[in-house]
């Protein structure tokens, strides 16, 4: 499954673009962002994308998850994972 | 359907039990939030109710999208609605 970063510097507006192409080639995505700007601008993506991909028939579903990310020196985040679902409306 | 208004300062656990809640009983629900932080506390909710759904057998997943909200005075914000769809596993 392709994983797509966001932070909170991410546009939403691109990160919508970049989720509704891999659904459209691969029917699933991962998204995952670390920290509230993060998560607010991937929701925000999120949102967007359904618009972008309902003028292809797509309906796409969101399932988040925590998920433990190794940043080194043996230290961790805890960042969110929203999993991308599809399907044919 | 039942409407969840979740705040940056809103307890994701107890929000999480809420849903669980509404969707045990009617299956749907819906969640709204305005701001980085409240978007972020839904989120963290929303992830904690698909582990509190599973040993129920319910999977759950949510649609974002914005929603004008009136504030008075003539004013508007824009908040994120998350649709809470549910299906038994």
């Amino acid at each position: 499954m392709e994983l797509l970063k966001v932070s909170s510097k991410s546009n939403p507006g691109m990160v919508a673009g970049a989720v509704a192409g891999i659904i459209r080639t691969s029917g699933s995505a991962e998204i995952q962002a670390i920290g509230a700007g993060a998560v607010n601008q991937a929701v925000k993506a999120l949102a967007i994308a359904v618009s972008y991909l309902e003028g292809d028939g797509i309906a796409i579903s969101f399932v988040p998850s925590f998920a433990d990310i190794d940043v080194g020196d043996d230290q961790q985040l805890t960042a969110i994972s929203f999993k991308v679902e599809s399907r044919k409306i």
